[in-house]
């Protein structure tokens, strides 16, 4: 079966990042980011996001989310993030891992996302303080969030208000955070410190690296913080050149934007093509690469048919199956036409005919 | 100031590497393990290996390590190694942390290995256990050890024996494992399981890899304790397909080989050309491409000037200065006849000339 | 205010407890349970329990609980609880901290009940294993409940054998144990081992003792792997005779069961006394020593004015003031009258006389 | 036989301490801490140390001092102590569990007592802070020590003043912190904060109290530090008043001076009495209540005889066995005279009547 739609973590790398892998490979460099393109990185990062940051590259999202949450939670510290939220539900305690035995408590919301409602709720229950209660830490947002959803600036920034008030920290996990940028048409800077993110998890994995992902401070203090932490959970790399250059291509000639929206740009496009059928519905707005998507059986069937991937999500807010479709900076036209065409001759459109 | 001698992590990586990592850049595949490189890892390793086994792979020497002592120490339980082991200075308390509170305990030993006498010592004195004191639960022998000497395969088995009687698991940390196969003209087999070693750290970095190391187990029920804690640690990468087919391609037309042998032979060749000064001192036998050897201030001036890298590695036996020169898989003919050049006409014996 | 009625833990302890103590104070005894009393605890709980059990002393219910808990739950391991357990609501993450980073996940229930549906919904959604999810691994049900009611025999039953069916062990939260017993007519071996609980905090605290609380264990295997945890985590105390002999005099001349009886009974007609006036509505069966009622402001005002302690504890089910009330084994009958009095005078009784 | 000398946790309680339980055991009292005895114990141990302090009473010397280095030591913190510290050898990895991973790092020392050229020794070893290094966190120091020996002020505070510079916080375990005021004539100020003690763990129990340790800082942020971890670790006693209540009589009336002069003054007859016989041999100076000392087969023999308790502790310095005998606050006159007795009828001046 073609893997198009399972995941964008199915995705190789950007033909620019393999050539970058090849560049960094120049004979001798220093180990543990003595090397040239780790020691720019702070730099580079902090031309990008308007603001002085200190990066910690790591190989995988879960380990900059754990890393980035153990910075700003003690152990007897609670992070407060969505019920759907990745690290809660598919890292397998690797914030708890890191934290030292510090508890995430999950809230609802709509499309994957928090409200000032629910954050105010959950720090008012923590109002009177006392020895037998853990203290709030850290408020988690994913950016683009787990329904491809994304927090505007103005939403972030009001929930960063109440957290920092509350004495909490702000994580942005952003495993997809290019794909946030393009589909807000916002600034980097805006996304993150400008709306009070302490600490961000940076992700270009799926968005077309070789499991180069960053843990972001903005702050000295924090990255001492993390800095302590970073070689002591077996993350600090060796030969660390090849990711740092990977992060740094991303930043060259807009490839995380490009990437990012060809990505969003197809999943739009694939939406379209679903919800032409008359047998789609969709369960969040589309406005990254995730597409939530109610299909009736006529539309899976066709697809099936045509071999083509995509992942059962749970059931739908009325009980009919759910499905999610992942585009990704290599989804090409080509793939959106087998789509068209499965529909077309195996589905409803070719019932239609008939 | 080149790097050539500085660190084995200074190297680049083998070309055979980054061809293996553009041949798995084809099209998707499944994540986390699903691709057809990581599926096949386990028999490929077992072939190698001789025996059943599962491949776990990381990006870090600490982490590998640390994994792999996780699997086999409670919170409550010792580990027991060297004094200089890398585990004990240079990985930042990672085992301390992945095992939850674990701790380590050193012994002395020439040559950086440990003596079943000493090992025996440190068991006597957990013979009469009480509630009072951690139990000991993991010995942990590095191949080919700090200072660059291996341990014989009679001895791991002498070591292991031992270490199984007292209720201890046996790790190995082979971050220099190829090196010690080569020099011992060994099996893996014998240098593993056969001679007693329950859970292996597989480094591929030191010898040619872009950051691959795996953990590898030779039985099922130490596998799944691994697999509990391999996302949880934030190391299961989710394009696994660009670690697993670098170890993979290690195996292929004997490339692990080729690479240490290159590696030992050179360091075998430097130390004949520092000894031939007349103005150095090994300080442990070469027998891997690690060498610590004190130098006369005629040899360091001679090989500063040459703009040679080196590391100071504290004082010598009697206390003159010690240094460490490593080698690499990618050492030239030419890197070393810069070492006889710069001896030749700067150091002794330019002197001895005049 | 007197605190009759605030919790049981306000109460002082039974004059027999008092009395063991200065026979157990007579010269030398060899600590860290070498003494008679603790070494006659695991014969004295066996009778008790009609089962080999193996009793670790402990100075708090929360230390009980978390030490039970780290015995059968790994750091990749999920205790599941109901969403009101002290566990999860008033020990500041003594659980997590002691299983190395484990996580509690909460359902709902009636009563403060786990139901079978509830369990059965939960083991449901980690049907299908795989590395990103922890692992189902405690079932911790606490009896009395936290609001006063108690789980039967049947119960405890039907839930332990889908727990040890969905591979976890069965914990019990028992600070009011002995009120349950009491309040069930059940024997200790029923409503533990015979239900299939495997670990029990058994709580003497409230019931009359110093500070004095208990692990059990039915299994020898599960008794190492406390065993081991006990001292580590600083609760093995050195002078334990002092906490074994109150234990001990627990279980004498069912001084136990009295206290247990005298608690239950004054709960009982609190109630009786409160619902007569008809301004109160119990939000929970009674039956063991607490209340959970909502009082109208006539009885609340009644009270306060006799200087009566109790307890806001939420809003009630439609939004009226909810409030705890608890008896001990030392409320007395003449508080009881207290409250009829206070009642009879100032409030909804003195009304209805005018 | 008699466990006169086998330990002071052998002993029982004094008359007082059990007569204040009594007096505590008044009526209702709010829990943990609520209750006027815990509410009052800042205040009067800050008269008895002559500055602001903050007092946590646990049950446990292992808890004390795990809680307390906990409060100053992060999970990548090393804490420096002497190798014979109860820390390292007795407390079954508690400070490690309690850190969530921290290191202790030993060093030697004649009489169990740590050199400013040991501590400046281990901090050089640190002098160039990277990230493959754990970072020096506290300085434990035993007060009295393991070896019965006593620290001066002037000791205290050099040492305190290289661990400060080396951005070191001071612990003591004041196990036996009254015997070494006593035998220093100092004041309680003199030995802690004036002298750079950070946190105290301070031992009564040994000295007369049924299992009442307290943890106590000088400063409110570290209060913090404490009071966060002091219920997660399970250590807060729901009836603290009893805890309390003993910590309190044990200022009153100079109780703690007179046990522990007692105590002191036994030890020193002791060993004159023993050394009398000429054949035995102090290992260290007698200076609290511990006594260290080699004894020929002749002594032995005769105790033995005579039923007389005391332990084995390792071979002395020229490879005679070693003992160790404690006396209490309950050590008795008659006591003394069965040990000058048996060595008069069985022992040696028997032999030498002879």
């Amino acid at each position: 079966m073609t893997l198009m739609f399972g995941s964008d973590n199915a995705a190789g790398v950007s033909r620019e990042i393999l050539a970058a892998l090849q560049t960094a490979d120049e004979g001798y460099a220093l180990a543990y980011g003595g090397d040239q393109w780790s020691k720019r990185l702070n730099k580079e990062f902090s031309e990008f996001f308007e603001h002085d940051c200190f990066v910690f590259p790591v190989t995988t999202g879960t380990a900059a989310n754990a890393l980035a949450l153990a910075a700003i939670t003690p152990p007897y510290g609670e992070i407060f993030c969505h019920e759907r939220a990745h690290i809660y539900t598919t890292e397998c305690g690797a914030p708890e891992f890191y934290c030292g035995g510090a508890r995430l408590v999950t809230g609802a919301g709509e499309g994957g996302k928090l409200s000032t409602a629910v954050l105010d709720a959950y720090l008012a229950g923590h109002r009177t303080h006392n020895p037998h209660h853990m203290l709030p830490a850290a408020l988690s947002l994913t950016q683009a969030t787990e329904y491809g959803t994304v927090y505007s600036e103005d939403e972030i920034a009001a929930l960063s208000a109440i957290a920092h008030a509350g004495g909490m920290k702000v994580h942005m996990d952003g495993a997809r955070f290019a794909n946030a940028l393009v589909s807000l048409h916002a600034s980097p800077a805006s996304l993150t410190w400008r709306s009070g993110v302490d600490v961000l998890s940076l992700g270009t994995t799926k968005n077309g690296t070789m499991n180069a992902e960053a843990v972001i401070v903005f702050d000295a203090d924090l990255a001492k913080a993390v800095a302590v932490r970073h070689k002591r959970a077996g993350l600090l790399t060796s030969k660390m050149r090849y990711l740092s250059v990977q992060l740094a291509q991303m930043l060259k000639n807009g490839l995380w934007e490009r990437n990012a929206r060809t990505a969003n740009d197809a999943a739009t496009r694939l939406a379209a093509i679903l919800c032409e059928s008359g047998h789609a519905r969709l369960q969040h707005p589309v406005q990254t690469n995730q597409l939530f998507v109610e299909l009736d059986e006529v539309v899976t069937q066709a697809l099936e048919k045509a071999d083509i991937e995509f992942r059962r999500w749970g059931p739908g807010v009325d009980r009919a199956p759910c499905f999610r479709l992942v585009t990704s900076f290599c989804t090409t036209e080509n793939e959106l036409d087998l789509v068209r065409y499965a529909l077309a001759s195996n589905g409803p459109s070719a019932l239609q005919v008939h």
